[in-house]
């Protein structure tokens, strides 16, 4: 069963990521089955959470067995989407471009690095990860050539607007935007924004709680 | 009033940090009141959900005036903890470092940005963003002498474990980890982990299911 019928809640997306990762290394070394204490456990959860986050995908380990790695994985992945082909064009390639160019975390699990651009002359042509920088001034042919169909906006907030209204405009609905400004974009596009700075500012309210409510959540 | 007493939601903290930003834009460009419609807009965020996240806070905008702009800047500042005075230090300058380095999120409001570390002896010495990289081997006495109390890990995940280790006994109670694991912590350290290759599996759940949810919260 799929659970393509309801909206799943932000944590649990963000905790089903987590057991996909634990899952993916167990697989890796040969682990055919998995507890769901010691899954919960690896993955810095409650198992009890876990439990509860699985029934919500509507599967369930074996009392005395578990769960068995491969199939659960590829359960998570099928509810997360990843069995379809994600073809991601990181736009800017700074440094924070270039980290994630570098990052192995997008690449796999259904995500190919496809393209790599950006506007200044010094970096167009140049060599990373595997890709060269292409010219962000043609991303209008440069996206839909190559079928792109999540691009991830690694460049300074005053660029950002006007490059993704370039990159819907080009066909992508996915954007993953890391400038520190609020998009705005038609019905249908998915923006999804990870900001830095929210990132400390949350710590730092946690901090100012700790003891109170435990950790913040992964 | 401050809303110490209680833990709030981690959407609503997200939130918070959203309207702390756009507060800040509205102040520096002197505007002195706005009412929760416009703000809302601003921040990407419906309406009723924002006067919900402010009302949680014991704070209200008056009918026919909104919010103070300063005010209402303020008594989020003061929620989130960022009237405390947070030292920041970067462990690890590879392009992940310096990117987060040369990121305007992590001074001001709050944070000051006072080390950035890393082992290779290529770049220690080299000046990023204003600060020189020292030598990550030496993190257990530069950090107390920085009087750091936040640290973030910007390093391989194979790393990643035994620097938050060195990190956590150099005193320090609160880190950001960008590595790819799962640290494991003693009790009274907080971690908050940002993971890209998650939010790119979460925009992909939300992209296949577009349409039925709304777009994915900020």
């Amino acid at each position: 069963m799929r659970a393509a019928d309801k909206v799943l809640p932000e944590a649990t997306l963000g905790r089903l990521t987590l057991y996909l990762r634990v899952l993916d290394s167990l697989a890796a070394e040969g682990t055919e089955t998995v507890s769901s204490e010691v899954l919960a456990e690896a993955s810095g959860v409650n198992s009890a959470i876990l439990r509860k986050d699985l029934s919500l995908l509507g599967t369930f380990g074996r009392r005395g067995v578990g769960y068995e790695v491969g199939v659960l994985a590829g359960f998570i992945s099928g509810t997360l989407g990843l069995d379809r082909d994600w073809r991601v064009a990181i736009v800017g390639a700074g440094n924070l471009g270039r980290a994630l160019a570098g990052y192995g975390g997008f690449r796999g699990n259904g995500f190919r690095l496809v393209a790599l651009l950006d506007q200044s002359p010094e970096l167009i042509g140049r060599r990373f990860a595997d890709l060269d920088v292409r010219d962000a001034g043609e991303l209008e042919t440069l996206l839909p050539a190559d079928a792109v169909n999540m691009a991830v906006l690694a460049v300074p907030g005053a660029a950002a607007q006007a490059l993704c209204e370039r990159v819907v405009a080009a066909g992508v609905r996915n954007i993953l935007n890391f400038a520190p400004v609020v998009l705005q974009v038609p019905p249908g596009v998915q923006v999804r924004k990870v900001d830095m700075a929210r990132e400390l500012q949350i710590l730092a309210y946690h901090a100012g709680h700790a003891g109170q409510g435990g950790p913040p959540g992964p």
